[in-house]
């Protein structure tokens, strides 16, 4: 499974694969894959050093890369206090309302709320990527918007390829005009934040928007045959991100949550602004159904929302809270049915890819050679 | 572009076209595809045989198929005066502003409402069946659940094979269940109603819940690409419907409705309620807003919506308001850019599709024969 991008990067397999998990990304890279490790909940430079250490070491020299969730504008002098400040208190009682109800248990003290919005603040992003191009990286992906100029120049400079993630031609276009060298087309049955645009029709015209830049389609992607569709589709590649949460490699925070993932059906996420204050496809849990209820007080905007329910999530899944407990999915989850190792799932994308390209041809009329 | 389903029906192309215009069904007929007209709009018998004639005489010969609305659940001796008893006049009243708001005349005395509801009850739908049991139909298409089982019976009679649409796994085995032969896996990004699962996800899921039963990809598609990845995906042929309402020899209603369509882009439709009751994705316009806006009345259930909503669609077609005329269509409506004949539609799916083949073919490293 060779284009273009995958001959320039160096892997066996367009197959790119996100994941927060640093066991995951190094398993996906060694499988003949491109892993990408996820920055986002790294709020310490000395924990994702140590993360991208062990990648590095696991990777047998193959090329891997890290995504990174920076805002293209500045907000200078922005602290998370200020943040803080900006949440009305009618939703900090709703949060402990809703928790309550639960019977979700307070953090112990000295626990830490360790999914924090920091990440997702410039500062923290720039102090990931002084410690990410200290490695080999061959790919930077930013998943809100374009990154910044000098970001892009750095890149280039250290042999990296930029990619940004785009929910419409539009957006692809303006990551066109911002230098970035690949597209990942992210369709409405992706896994966290999304636009309203199905894989099936936004590919196409993401592809036909930047050509010639080369675009990985994301969203609905978990088997060979999803595989063959996108690249029938006209992508250079395929972005998998929720494949990987039911792995062996993949720490998930909980056996619930696990058992949560592989017991849902595609039909059980939710495009909601619970999480972040942004449509974001999730597990639809009664968390979800508590922001997304009309007679409730809604989500707070990005990034108030995301500050507002920091210590609720880490409570929650902490004490795993079963109703209560989900996590960004795509709407492939109805196929993750078993936990499997990266090299399983990776070997079940190739074959079936190759089923497809049979299945085509015979359509087609074209016996196989 | 040649699937067990399409050699059993004797059709060139595994390309399915739904369309409400006798012109269109024969004309895609005619270029080798399978055209199936939509009976929905016909509420007296001799306009759906006087259309059946037509289409009949224009096929040359070739397969072609009917499309009704028939519920499973028989309701008796339920009158359209029942139903329109049912409507709160706060709901009656809220349209009659929205009209005045917008200028609406009113229709001129003896102008019928030519958008009703009676086309969707069963009754209508039985005697539809018995005109169109007078013709050689190869498929009856039943866009609302199951059709009953002795309609199933007469279809096979009759050597019709039958198809039901689906917007879920479910759905497709309840389907399977009441001995259909065809599902039509409806994704997300279609047009009319829709499920809220994509087509990339739905189409193979749906094709391992009734295997061995054949499946049509429906949603998101536009483009010969489009159609490589849907038979990627393990469908046995596709199910076209918005793409046919900018040809040539469509009969939509208004230009200004023309003009709407070749100018949306694939984020310029919504899935609202607002002309049945039940989501189905249309262009977006200040009338579903008005629906869907909540701080308004919101939309009542099928089939008292489309009831409620009948004579002002009619006025708003007739007069053709801008602002609030729109259609149901899917998120390939990017995709109709100007005006073409369905042999060029036809045409430019196949050689699209050999295109893709062609390309999956490089990328899996096989090279064309």
């Amino acid at each position: 499974m060779q284009t273009e991008l995958s001959k320039q990067l160096g892997v066996e397999h367009a197959l790119f694969g996100f994941t927060p998990f640093p066991a995951v990304a190094a398993a996906i890279s060694r499988a003949g894959g491109f892993g990408v490790l996820g920055a986002v909940r790294y709020t310490a430079p000395d924990d994702l050093k140590r993360d991208l250490d062990w990648v590095d070491a696991h990777v047998d020299g193959r090329p891997y890369g890290l995504d990174v969730v920076m805002p293209a504008k500045k907000v200078e002098g922005v602290t998370e206090a200020d943040v803080e400040a900006m949440i009305p208190e009618g939703h900090r009682q709703f949060v402990r309302d809703t928790l309550a109800e639960y019977g979700v248990p307070e953090l112990a003290e000295g626990d830490a709320s360790g999914w924090r919005i920091t990440g997702w603040m410039e500062q923290v992003a720039r102090s990931q990527l002084d410690v990410a191009f200290e490695y080999p990286i061959r790919l930077l992906a930013n998943a809100l918007g374009s990154p910044p100029a000098d970001v892009v120049e750095r890149a280039h400079a250290q042999g990296a390829l930029v990619a940004a993630l785009a929910g419409s031609a539009r957006h692809a276009r303006k990551h066109q005009e911002a230098g970035i060298d690949i597209v990942v087309a992210q369709g409405y049955e992706a896994g966290g934040h999304t636009g309203e645009i199905a894989s099936m029709v936004l590919t196409p015209e993401v592809v036909d928007a930047v050509a010639p830049l080369p675009v990985l389609a994301a969203g609905g992607i978990g088997s060979g045959q999803q595989v063959a569709a996108a690249l029938a589709l006209g992508a250079q590649g395929v972005w998998l991100g929720s494949i990987w949460l039911t792995t062996t490699e993949a720490e998930l925070p909980s056996p619930v949550l696990v058992r949560k993932l592989l017991a849902a059906g595609s039909g059980d996420t939710v495009r909601s602004r619970a999480l972040t204050g942004k449509p974001a496809r999730q597990l639809r849990t009664a968390w979800t159904d508590v922001w997304d209820d009309p007679d409730g007080p809604g989500a707070l905007p990005m990034p108030l929302q995301g500050l507002l329910v920091a210590e609720a999530i880490t409570r929650i899944q902490k004490y795993e809270v079963d109703p209560l407990l989900g996590t960004p999915v795509g709407q492939i989850v109805g196929r993750m049915t078993s936990e499997r190792s990266v090299q399983a799932v990776v070997d079940d994308l190739t074959r079936g890819f190759e089923k497809a390209v049979d299945r085509i041809n015979r359509i087609a009329g074209r016996s196989r050679q």
